[in-house]
């Protein structure tokens, strides 16, 4: 499955102070000088691994198979929350268990899940675990070594059957509308729910709703007059709330979580 | 041309947040896993094509010969606007057709430019394209097949004769005096303009001009003693109103776009 | 002592606006192609050189041995300061003489430290020195150039007897009592300050304080309550006061420089 040289990414809330994200790469080029390290994402919403999830989900398939993904966002590090690595369409991910991986795997009975034993990890040459930082001192190593193929999958502990679900609800599908939220927000002000563009394919007229606002679907921003609000499916297969050539998110005061509607407005006619 | 390995330059207004950037690299690895990508600046003015023109006009000469330098400031995606790459000075810059390329080739009609062609592009091994971004779709198989030499500059299309032209002026010279604009603003505050060393060359006593102040030039800021307003040639060779340890845009309330003028003060004194 | 590829860690406050960190990094790539390139962190406060050698010191032993660490943090560049390279824990280290490097040596009297002689530069092939950004005209090639093993310390200039001590004073010990200073405010809003683990660890009963508050002491995040402050020994070994799923800088409106004071309880109680 290893493609050489190897590539890792990193998706974190660590954002950009501090050597945090460095020392992990420290630690990742100390073991394979060779890796190829992609920083996905450090701005992850601090704390919030539904963003995370929701990310990895849509990007891992742009790297080459064989990638290791390391997702560290972890509020819980250092108490008893496992750490789980899974395989799923020929790319390897590695997270705490707390609700990021289902969304990646897309269920949360994963089929080819391990969850990290501390017996295992203590016979590894790996650096003094310490009680806040384990993307350093656990998520670097383990990523490396699997992206090495030093250690395979099923050696590091038990097969996980049941994983802590999601924070977020999947989108609630009734007749002709589907609900969801905001899960990300761009550098733009682009609002990115978690709306699939499945969800809304049988949609003869499809029409978001969001803060009390209508918006109509358009292809792309440029199609809208400057200052024009609309919606889309964006380059990740998800409905986007968007102002062209402004900030959705500041215009209309939306964040993180706000609940977005589309509905097939054919029947509204009548 | 081509140094072994490829060298690849990012420069986008897409900020650090979602990954949007990663996803090009993991594009960029995939079809070259040898490739060297390099972030010039995610950080550009959103949808101001000018100050990554700018940017790269002045960085590119300290990457090695050959290097592919993208540049993804691009509102107009999905419309009908061109993708344009061309080759300048022994380097090869890719970017949309919006008023970018004009100011790194420092002419609206370039010798040696091409127009991406739909019917060319459809006969590629790309991903699929989508309406919103191009960065990810076209640019990235496009700097990293060019990179690698898979493809020539001349087959993407037919060769440009004239540019969209850039969106800021070139700086107004009259007698001992010039006029230009603050083009981009750095992390310390700095006010950098696009008015080049050789436009005040001959002035023997120049002084800078800029929201109703006036600003002589040093060295260096350690030069004026802290708190002190000074104007510089920069290391890029423009002018650039300073304030020694602390920043002159929240001193002086100016931002992106705002007139600035270098005078020979020499005939002043009469 | 080099490894191969040879790696190279940069920190600096320029922020991510504009090319500043890309150039240095072309200039590195075009001496030496196969160069490993790391951000330790360009966030530094801007131009306060003692968090840069605060986050130095705590992280260059996770990247391998001989790995060439640059500081630039340079407020007097361009002025009579002198660029130092040194020799410490098989690692190297370059960056200016002002308060940096005697946080990462633990001493102002270094045993392996060279200051560059302005001769000796003028021998190199190096570009053309600006007067306002070493970090590219200078540093840049320095670091590479030991990196690669091109050129040795020793011959780079004089040796250093004594360097320009830091700006931060140590922690100041007395009996049963520390007194440091925050030095530097992760992504989080945790307050980490410079007093050591090895500062506290006779204390029986340890607890922080700070802005008339009092913290005690757990191992994780985690232990605390949401929203709960706290006090723990980082998994850098230093003291920090955080804010479980909070930012304590926000909270208690603290901020670089603030006074911490760490006193063994056990007497208090009398």
């Amino acid at each position: 499955m290893h493609t050489v040289p190897s590539t890792i990414t990193l998706t974190t809330d660590f954002g950009h102070k501090g050597p945090f994200v460095a020392v992990m790469k420290g630690i990742m080029l100390s073991r394979l000088p060779t890796a190829r390290i992609i920083d996905l994402t450090h701005e992850i919403h601090v704390h919030w691994s539904a963003e995370a999830g929701f990310w990895l989900a849509r990007a891992y398939r742009y790297f080459p198979p064989g990638t290791v993904h390391v997702a560290v966002v972890d509020p819980g590090v250092g108490t008893a929350r496992d750490i789980v690595a899974a395989e799923h369409d020929q790319h390897l991910f590695v997270a705490p268990d707390n609700g990021l991986l289902p969304i990646v795997l897309d269920t949360d009975q994963p089929k080819n899940a391990y969850r990290l034993s501390n017996e295992w990890m203590q016979q590894q040459d790996w650096p003094k675990t310490s009680a806040t930082f384990h993307g350093r001192d656990i998520f670097a190593p383990l990523a490396t070594d699997l992206a090495s193929g030093r250690i395979s999958l099923a050696e590091i502990g038990p097969p996980v059957d049941e994983l802590i679900p999601s924070l977020v609800d999947r989108p609630e599908l009734t007749s002709g509308r589907v609900q969801g939220i905001v899960i990300a927000i761009d550098h733009f002000g682009n609002l990115i729910t978690n709306i699939d563009a499945a969800n809304i394919e049988t949609f003869k007229r499809p029409e978001a709703h969001a803060a009390g606002h209508s918006f109509k679907f358009e292809s792309t921003y440029g199609k809208c007059r400057p200052g024009g609000f609309l919606a889309l499916i964006n380059s990740f297969g998800v409905v986007e709330i968007a102002r062209a050539e402004g900030s959705a998110a500041e215009s209309l005061g939306l964040s993180r979580g706000a609940p977005v509607t589309v509905q097939d407005a054919t029947g509204s006619a009548h």
